[in-house]
């Protein structure tokens, strides 16, 4: 057994047409479905489309890391 | 007719009571009085006032892109 | 009497289940336990941790700016 | 006469099918049809959209600066 | 009424051969010329170009804020 | 069906003796290989290394966006 | 003895109605009543607000270094 | 034959009871199982968490750039 | 009981004759005397000074968070 | 003979009526006159001059990367 | 006769006792000795150190740019 | 006899196969041979390449200051 783990970074982009909360869910959601043992997020751009002057979508940019299987 | 467009960009603050989405589409509703064919939002900062040791108002720095008439 | 102020800001996280407003507001309560006059707050990074592939909490970076005492 | 010159700096996102030189040209193009004594632009980002696997437009976000008239 | 406001940024590079305070205020004075409600500055920059060995002209990049009239 | 999407960014450095965008569209070109549904590209850096005091090959980063499939 | 110091860094912001100067001073001058030993400052932002069209206020904000007493 | 190649960059985050220059070694053996031709590192961050007041893991952010194969 | 926790972060500049990680330490070490519930640490910047064409001390600039006691 | 190299780094800026890869190449042909062993450089910046509503100069900054003789 | 130029830039250090301003004239003096043609100057850091709790001298990092000769 | 100093700073990237720390001896180490009065340091970046799967050398890239004689 090892005194350290190896962790991996992947940057997705989640949207929501509700909030900045929804997009980040929306985007682990997705995460989830290939990816095992999430440990944490970082925020690194909010932005959006506009629809009729009106937010269209929140669209949120993560880096989420998990842990490397067996590391 | 072109095949390109160019789009200009400008950077307003919108505050709110509320939260951070409702300060967000208080600018863009500001916005729209007087620009057409806005297409997307960037977040540029996130800051707020402080009443009685609660938020105040949230304030959120925008750059919103819209398209050039015409271009 | 003066004619200008010194602020003071300290960096603190706060954290939450719900939303990203909500680790804000909490971040202050733990402030104003201590702190008088605070006046302005700066978010300087959204992160959190995800526990089984949902938000866990929210943590929320924050600078916050208050007025020293008699300055 | 004044010793000293006020600029103003806009910022606008040229796009071209070619070039990254040709998206700057498309939006200087753009801008001088409405603003004067354009003196200098510097490049902010450079990005594109993607069309079948290949670039499809570059898109190039310019801080473009001129003088105010009369300053 | 409304319970907030909103602002507009804009980016304006002021110049003097005195020093770079004198450079801000000329460049609110130019701004002034146009913009009713300014509040506040942010400087982004300071550089200048040299005459001789010296400080010909110091130029200070500002961001201007101001309240959208009737926000 | 979801109202939203959830997108991908890889990171990739594409080269070229020839120009920056030939850089661009060589790493897309690789890219396509392997993934679908390429929307769009941020460059990162560009650098490139010198051979006889000439520019040898340009190396363009670029983060490279996609939809995760069924998202 | 030791052969090493540990330091540490507050961040303020001093204000002034004159100079940029003037405002550093102000800072150090408060921060000088409870702290000892303090080393050096590094500025982080210079803003200001503005009165009639003109600077009202210089708003300087400034890392300031200590070292911690018996270290 | 081509007279260029396409890297890829992936971010991981490598840990470490001892040192920085350790930390990162294990990220690059923990790569090194499922990924070929790794050509060189970044180093993106470093930090680490605190136990008894004492170092308890270093951990270094890293990009690692390697070769796509038959790029 | 509350479901979340409130961090502090302060900055400090630990050094050493011997190493970075040394400086780390050093700095830990001595904010151990005051601060109770340290968990991170952040490296913001690693300089030094130079005495005889040889680094003299290492010093490392740290962000290190706490919990908040009772938060 | 050793088993590492020292190398230096000089920032220039390269200037050009036609494209950006020509104003980089310029930069190089320049520092080639006084500078052996040159390996690689690093875009920093890219602006230039307008001059008739259209790009006069490109103006490109750039790190160049040399190794150090006998280093 | 060529027609474009390329520049160097090259880092410094200026202080003063008096003023920013007066760091950057020192600093220019200083450069004046060893080199022609000086262009333009880029203001990267404002710091300084204390003495008995005041500014002791203010540090003023410039990058200074000139035509390199017969470029 | 002047009360101010003017320095210079210089960048340069060491390399070693053992450790950051003696990265940065080396590139002192070169720079001491030409270079008189050196101060301090600034770590700029750290990096490297890899060789079967393990760190090959650690680059640290170094701006050196150092006092410009009889200033």
């Amino acid at each position: 057994m090892t005194d350290h783990h190896t962790y991996k970074k992947i940057e997705v982009v989640g949207s929501s047409k509700k909030s900045i909360e929804d997009a980040i869910n929306n985007a682990l959601a997705e995460c989830a479905k290939s990816v095992k043992m999430m440990e944490w997020f970082e925020v690194t751009e909010t932005r959006g489309h506009i629809e009729n002057g009106k937010v269209g979508h929140y669209q949120v940019g993560l880096k989420v890391g998990f842990r490397i299987e067996n590391s």
